[in-house]
């Protein structure tokens, strides 16, 4: 048996899984847990990787037409109410405020007072607050469509917390549109899916499955969810963004009505969709080994670390004078259109354990800088998603001419190795024998491994959802968008004519 | 008598400079009240506006050696009694969580439920929380200093609420660091206190003082609190952004020790510094006029709006096909390393009112392109400083050459008015009946108007501090950086070698 390699990350991703997934947030400097129980803190490693997401997706919702607002952070209860499936769909996760300043108490210590005739809700989701607005800002078909997102943080009070995939508070983007037409909302809808797919395949290196939601995964309120859906190393599933379609909803619900080109007042027709701090959890758990994470260059806070090996006092001067023009000569290659991002790593601690730092962190390629590279003019690259025997040598110039298109073969490799790794654990699968076995643990040691995503055709009742959900805790991820009704029958029931749909164990 | 020229605000400046606060956030399309008592929703244009300034902040910031990160938005309430000065200081206006969810009560409309075990205060600001990661994260003095902004939305219940001056919520950045020295705490409270001044200068284009705080004006737990100060066209001092230096006081309520190079433990010195949304009051209130707002360009949401002038349905195609052009090349240009923001406004609504939306919504330079313009190819232009008397044509060419040049010259002539007003309404004053008179409305007509800022000398004891504030509504805004003990003697008391500090009334 050979001698097992040493790690960075223990537990591996096969010992156990879902501690591996904390191990490395903390490893990678991602983010901890804060003493607000099911809160995060978002460290500064973790932060940069929001704002370049950020970004990136700031620029694809303002060429496809969107500005952005900021609506209230509380909502009053009574507008929650106003939708009814809504406020059930949250009611059960609401931080309340009831109080609007803090008095002393009889021993002294501080207890809430000035309470509120309405209490507040800290907003899970803003569809009625923003509804509220949209209300008096439409009078006429001319004022539509209204195309705003909104960056902020929500609230939704966690039991179960897991840091970036399920928090209490966590940051995100939600995008409100109010259209004239159904059509128009419609493809209002499916175009922000596109969106969503687009920034997960190109840039977070992720593929995805876009598709519907079965009527119960719907957003509360919703007429239809659409979704792009992502399969972890541990071949369950992550939703990753959604994209709804509300039709007239929440228009009745806030009474966004408009005076038609007909001349008769109607209710608009309005989407909403949104992607969260959630997506680094899923950039963890696509790309991340057991040495740490593996940051996709295009959202990677730095692209590239410069390690100078000291072996030797005379040679400190010397190897950091060489490191900085490397930086300098780095920093003027562009890649997408910006600077290269570098890092010149020169504290004086463990040169092995400031390797390991940043292997954990997941940055696309380090550098190693010794004397040898010194008197060469050369430099020793590692690259992150390659095993370290495949460290290389090459002339600085060489090294800097060729930095983006290291960057674009990593970032398109992280893809290739990705889309691999779901097609190898995707199987269509129309007998009902051979999904149980497939949603089964493969032995009793690895507990969490299953077979992964199965295409399966389904009757479109929820008997035989709720079913198999209870039985294995299998759920449909979503009814792709291009599954079309086939005369096979659902693998539950033997109704006819069903239609494939993804089945998945899901976070 | 000679007419009164109409203006698209009512009321004037003049006749009513609150009113005419509230009429231009209305008329400029910035932002407007919410149904939650308090808190505003900040419309595109506004929120546009303060993107841009993030954007110029976040790297001063960063150029500054700072990185961003995510902190809880709730406070345990025993976090924030660990500092007793502070917790005081805030109590009175915070917005409390109680229950983390909703249920159907007798009536069958939702109540809250699940109370907390200890209540949650919504952050007003982040002294507490971030301090107890900081202690987590501080063992050694190599773990310093720790230079942190933090991007994020604050709650503080406000009874006499007015957008964006005072708001319950508002959008703000607070920089939290931590330092081995007290020196190095205090460098980087006066340098933060730089880069807000530079940035109000020379992007706001508002000219502010810089100066120390008194303590009865200090930020609750702070040692000494630094400001920058700006006059309003009412003469009325507004305070722009804050920097502290917090000594150990937070240090020691969150433990923040490290190990230090002589092997002891010791405290952290700590600061903190902010600006908010309020910066966007401040830039309505020094360059608004009575047609409405005056963005400084080099923060203005968009700088150039194209205006059709469309008399005959024949010309529609060739004048659109020529503002089309023109909106190109003028993106192509360049202002101050980005691309020109153009708006070409081509809505099929009457051509005045569409001006003098961009009048109102303050954008630095309109074109109205006609007939006549497309026939000589040039284009006629309105600077929105100037009177629409100083309209002028040029060639399209010549204009598009020079529109860097030209929204340069109207930053730079924003600033000019604005010092030159502050100027204008600055007095150095040493007796006290001059001082009562200075503070005194000219005429019962206009009850808002007084003198400005008055520079006189003050003994430094909150009784003459406290004595004037209650008389005449004036506080000490600051004692400016260049302040030094004068033979003078102070205005109130008459003790002598007193400082001269700068007094006014406030927002």
């Amino acid at each position: 048996m050979a001698k097992k390699e040493k790690t960075a990350i223990t537990p591996t991703r096969e010992e156990d899984y879902p501690e591996w997934y904390q191990q490395i947030v903390r490893a990678a400097d991602l983010a901890e847990p804060s003493p607000v129980r099911g809160c995060m803190v978002i460290k500064p490693w973790g932060y940069a990787t929001w704002e370049n997401i950020r970004e990136v997706l700031d620029r694809m919702f303002k060429e496809t037409g969107h500005v952005n607002a900021y609506f209230p952070l509380l909502i009053p209860l009574s507008f929650l109410e106003k939708e009814a499936e809504h406020v059930d769909g949250f009611a059960k996760e609401c931080a309340v405020v009831t109080h609007h300043r803090l008095i002393a108490g009889p021993d002294g210590r501080l207890i809430p007072d000035g309470e509120l005739d309405e209490p507040l809700v800290v907003r899970p989701t803003s569809e009625t607050i923003i509804g509220a607005s949209y209300a008096k800002w439409v009078q006429s078909y001319r004022d539509l469509p209204i195309l705003i997102n909104q960056w902020a943080n929500v609230v939704r009070w966690e039991m179960r917390p897991r840091l970036f995939l399920r928090t209490t508070e966590f940051l995100w983007q939600e995008g409100h549109t109010a259209h004239e037409t159904r059509a128009e909302a419609w493809d209002e809808t499916l175009q922000m899916l596109e969106v969503y797919k687009t920034f997960a395949e190109e840039y977070m290196a992720i593929p995805v499955i876009t598709g519907e939601k079965s009527a119960g995964e719907r957003f509360p309120g919703a007429v239809n969810t659409f979704c792009i859906e992502a399969m972890m190393q541990d071949r369950k599933a992550l939703q990753a963004g959604t994209s709804h379609f509300l039709g007239q909803n929440f228009a009745k619900a806030s009474k966004i009505m408009y005076l038609g080109r007909d001349g008769k007042q109607e209710h608009a027709w309005t989407t909403s969709w949104g992607v969260s701090t959630r997506l680094i959890g899923g950039m963890i758990m696509t790309h991340g080994d057991d040495n740490g994470m593996i940051m996709p260059p295009r959202l990677a806070p730095s692209h590239c670390a410069i390690l100078p090996i000291i072996r030797n006092e005379d040679d400190r001067a010397t190897a950091l004078e060489y490191c900085n023009q490397l930086k300098a000569q780095l920093q003027q290659q562009t890649y997408h259109g910006a600077p290269v991002r570098v890092e010149l790593d020169d504290r004086d601690i463990n040169a092995g354990e400031k390797g390991w730092q940043w292997v954990k962190k997941g940055i696309p390629v380090t550098v190693e800088v010794g004397p040898r590279e010194v008197s060469e003019g050369s430099v020793f690259v590692a690259r992150r998603d390659k095993s370290r025997k495949e460290r290389f040598s090459q002339t600085r110039d060489q090294f800097c001419g060729e930095i983006a298109g290291l960057l674009d073969q990593i970032q398109s490799d992280l893809l290739t190795r990705a889309r691999e790794f779901r097609e190898r654990h995707t199987r269509s699968i129309e007998d009902l024998a051979d999904f149980r076995s497939f949603f089964t643990p493969e032995s009793a040691e690895k507990p969490g491994i299953h077979g992964g995503f199965a295409i399966s055709a389904w009757c479109g009742q929820s008997e035989c959802e709720s079913r198999i959900n209870s039985e294995l805790g299998v759920s449909i991820r979503c009814i792709p968008m291009d599954s079309t009704d086939s005369d096979a029958p659902c693998v539950f029931c033997g109704t006819a004519g069903s239609k494939p749909v993804v089945f998945a164990k899901a976070y």
